[in-house]
């Protein structure tokens, strides 16, 4: 079983491993794992996944882990947490850990091996995040879980072992520190402005315009006032929902258009540079917070020529967002 | 002058380039930054990097910016932060920003460009922790700098365009956001216990045994009980410190000895992985405070094969620390 723990210095918590053995030579190369055999996401394999969870198929099909699907959603077979167990939260002198339960899925984006999430057409890409919303609220009546954290790498090199186009979900007994972080910020936000701060921000970007990458009916894309990365650009919907399994089908069918012109618009400007997604949800106990609301960073990994390395505690953008959002509408220079 | 700007998300302070202007193209491929042409922190060209702030030399020779030099102390030619300028903390509706007003300084380790921290002597590196102090010592009289890190990266692949060996020293105006929070824990605990945590984690860890990587008698190297990476090692000084900058000699002796014999540890077995290393102190004026510690972490950059990739706000390590502290030790399996 592996085991979450805290650290006390910084209240983040830690899944460390505990099943495998490792010998430092497993840790030893810098190389890019790379995929070897036939791909167990592909359409024909289906046998050689645990039995899916959700699938979407032709409308009179409800046969199960066999071809034809759209979008299918499988147990991670090798996942970070368990998802059988007591969480049995306890210390050990000081620290604290728990058992490490949880949900780890793999929302497998389409049949075909060589897709990526900005290349599949509107209908799928809507498929994509109805798919993660039916997991939310199957998962959100599980009352061992607190949270649900769904992020995606897409590309070489940073990380990712399966090149077949997916997702992660992980359903979690503890909040992710990037969210707990950003619940502290908005609680605080909130008690002193009694405004929602991501509302303000969506105001605030709107009536400047110098930061907007995308606009549509229900949903705006933009680049953050205080990006991290060169053309960080984020995604929030203009209705303030606190929790992402509240999305309604319009705002669905907007947020599938919006992400998927943004992946374009990165793709066509950073020529396929690999990026992260991480779909930001309030925890289900606040799913209607005032304080909350939903949304999508994207963080594309580029090369950032001549800058402070890592370690400085200090993120180093050397593009402003307002310049990397005017390349990425596409403005005349 | 760059900025230094809030994300009201997460409280983090971004630093914003703003100077050199970008083009998308800049940022496309990922590649390895190389440096070309001759290194201007070698011995000998001492006339390319700006005038010396401070230098170790034979006793007698005070010339500066000559040979003959130990470990040298120069402004960084690219600085992320402006040393001259005034604050200016403002506005901008909802955000909040300051000029980019902070100190950059390299500390070069050695006169020779293919040492490591790890290959120098141990009087070497004695030199490199005192002049981390003796910075330290001159900059907190800058009233504008709240706080100095220093850190360094070593190894190819994470970052550092310079390859002669150097530390990178970084003060600045507001805290990093690691500092914050782990300035955040420690406060919170202390209020709590009225004990210092990192005083208690040594207490815990020394009595403990199981996490130890080596000990000496100023200074411990242990792996964290949630560390977030395979490798990681954390030295602290037994004798509670807040402010790195109050270290005492015999202190620093220890401290440079205990810091080689682990990065030859590290380097053993894991055949020179690239690492990094940060020095956390404690703000200027919390210097004295009694829940604060400083310490040193290092972590290895290690392939971690099939695991959880980054974006799920959960570190995934899959090596216990009490195994990684074991084959640091060199214990018999």
């Amino acid at each position: 079983m592996p085991e979450l723990r805290k650290d006390p210095l910084t209240g983040q918590w830690v899944i460390i491993g505990t099943e495998r053995p490792r010998r430092p030579e497993d840790f030893r190369a810098i190389h890019e794992a790379r995929q070897v055999g036939a791909c167990m996401l592909c359409e024909g394999h289906e046998s050689e996944t645990p039995p899916e969870l959700l699938a979407y198929r032709p409308s009179g099909d409800g046969t199960p882990n066999r071809q034809g699907w759209r979008v299918r959603v499988v147990p991670n077979k090798f996942p970070a947490l368990r998802v059988e167990g007591d969480l049995d939260r306890r210390g050990h002198g000081l620290y604290d850990l728990m058992n490490g339960v949880g949900a780890h899925e793999l929302v497998i984006e389409s049949p075909k091996h060589d897709e990526t999430l900005a290349t599949l057409s509107l209908a799928a890409i809507e498929d994509v995040v109805h798919a993660y919303q039916e997991r939310m609220l199957d998962l959100r009546r599980d009352t061992r879980f607190r949270s649900v954290v769904i992020f995606k790498t897409a590309g070489r090199g940073i990380g990712p072992t399966l090149e077949h186009p997916h997702s992660q979900l992980l359903a979690t007994p503890t909040l992710p520190t990037d969210l707990a972080q950003e619940l502290v910020q908005a609680r605080t936000y909130h008690e002193y402005r009694e405004r929602c701060v991501f509302c303000d921000i969506l105001n605030q970007e709107t009536e400047e315009g110098r930061r907007i990458v995308a606009e549509s009916e229900h949903v705006v894309a933009f680049a953050p006032f205080a990006a991290r990365a060169p053309f960080e650009t984020w995604l929030m919907p203009r209705r303030h929902t606190a929790g992402y399994e509240q999305v309604k089908a319009v705002e669905r069918r907007d947020l599938a258009r919006t992400l998927r012109s943004v992946l374009h618009r990165l793709h066509a400007l950073l020529e396929g540079a690999p990026f992260g997604l991480v779909v930001h949800s309030a925890p289900f106990a606040e799913s209607e917070a005032p304080y909350f609301h939903w949304h999508i960073e994207i963080a594309p990994r580029v090369v950032v020529p001549g800058v402070l390395a890592a370690g400085s505690g200090f993120p180093m953008n050397p593009l402003p967002p307002e310049d990397a959002a005017r390349f990425l509408r596409r403005d005349e220079a």
